[in-house]
């Protein structure tokens, strides 16, 4: 195995966490989306995400910028829309269904401002019993809302372990 | 960007290619595997699988010993169940529909042995324009039947960059 | 064709409009459910739903006893655990992610009640350009919410035209 | 409840059969569908199709002219495309995926011609357990193959009842 391939047995064990918000988003949360980004990557902390710009972009920057894996789940059949920071974009074809695809492999979500994207994705993993952690986003009971992408992640990845 | 990460300009032009085949499958359709994932890895390429034993399983431990990238795309929410070689393990909880978007996600597929599984993913493939190469696997009319897994890789490189 | 069928031409016009809401309900809810329901099926609309109990089998029942037509789009693959209104039964195998198709087959959105199901199918309607009718239901921006039953169906009814 | 109005008791335990084939069929495919379809209506059966031209829209035909159900499952967001011989039409989003819920929300399916299309529901039913009765299809393990539309709604609502 190439020294560049990260251990087998890790993969299956590392947590898998969502970084969801809007591809139109704020410079204070994109510079969250970044941080949690970053923080997740060097936790080694899979990221997973929709894949497109916005926050899913700033996401997917920090997570790889760090060294991490960026995941990105695309609504659509076409690759190239993909931000540049994905390591493996998958094109599902399901449109916006492909939120709830994104919450089932993950074990943990962090959402980032107020789009109904994220509001669904927030919904679907309410509903799943997939825990959920909220920087600035909808006032949704079940979301723990944190002041700072350092807590949100430390609480995230609690969260993930169970 | 740490140096193990695969660069993103990269990321977004290598073809993504599917091995398809099944669970239980023969010594020799797992040599085949094998050897294919470590064409596609050593080309670059994407390999993608459904993430489970056998075929699946042999292709990503071939993709992954030549230094690349294996992506099994799950039928379940159990990340667990994938094969120790799989870079990143995507659970869908779609059920079987996930052989749906292991083609959706593939420029090419590279089918191998005959389950009905396999002939699924053959049958989707064709239904919706992705190439599909065969090694010892059903006699379908569009499937490009070849001999070796260095002329099938080969071949689906091709395919691919259409 | 027989004469208890419903007209062709009819069919492909008459709007679809969903009702949404929870498995576990108030008595208040259920019977908001089914006065929309049969209110629905009165006009000729086709209700959709999740095809479950509680809000959903009281909009199915209002719908029903109407002489109206009632789809369920079940989460999973048994038909049994339908409410004995729906006309039709769809399993799908999707788990939660049938809630997407409930909202894409409808042309507006009638939403009963608080459950993260719920909400996960409020969010999808608005993300993706379906018009959400609210009675007694989260309090979100984009949700026209209505005072009755009869208020909340002659909006939605003018929200699916259009 | 309208006398019109299927029982509910009855809706509950009625088998649900798929008809799939080609959207561009021959006359002899046509009207072995037509003659399904009605067949599977005057039996009580709902029959399910892709809800489209070709043999899903003479199968439907069939069906309502002889006081049966039909639901059509389309793979776009347009309702408008289904034939307009459907009872009930589902909009998706899902494109060719929908052929994985024709398949799941069916007891059994009747395969007539030979289209992509139709080969990956009857592959998808062949995986799932899902029992597939020929009428003129792909020569593949696992079919029933009948030599008329009597003979094959015969077998399929008997395999249904299983």
């Amino acid at each position: 195995m190439a020294a560049s391939a990260p251990s087998a047995a890790i993969t299956a064990l590392v947590p898998y966490v969502a970084i969801v918000g809007a591809a139109e988003a704020s410079a204070e949360e994109l510079a969250a989306a970044e941080a949690v980004g970053a923080l997740l990557g060097g936790a080694g902390a899979v990221v997973v995400c929709g894949g497109m710009g916005g926050v899913m972009a700033a996401g997917c920057r920090g997570a790889r910028e760090a060294g991490g894996t960026a995941v990105g789940i695309l609504p659509g059949l076409d690759r190239s829309v993909a931000n540049r920071w994905v390591t493996v974009a998958i094109t599902t074809g399901l449109g916006e269904l492909r939120n709830g695809v994104i919450v089932r492999c993950s074990d943990a979500v962090i959402a980032i401002g107020g789009a109904y994207g994220t509001l669904s994705e927030v919904a679907l993993a309410l509903n799943t019993g997939v825990p959920v952690v909220g920087l600035g986003t909808w006032e949704i009971d079940g979301i723990e809302h944190m002041g700072s992408p350092a807590e949100a992640v430390a609480r995230a990845l609690e969260l993930a372990q169970r």
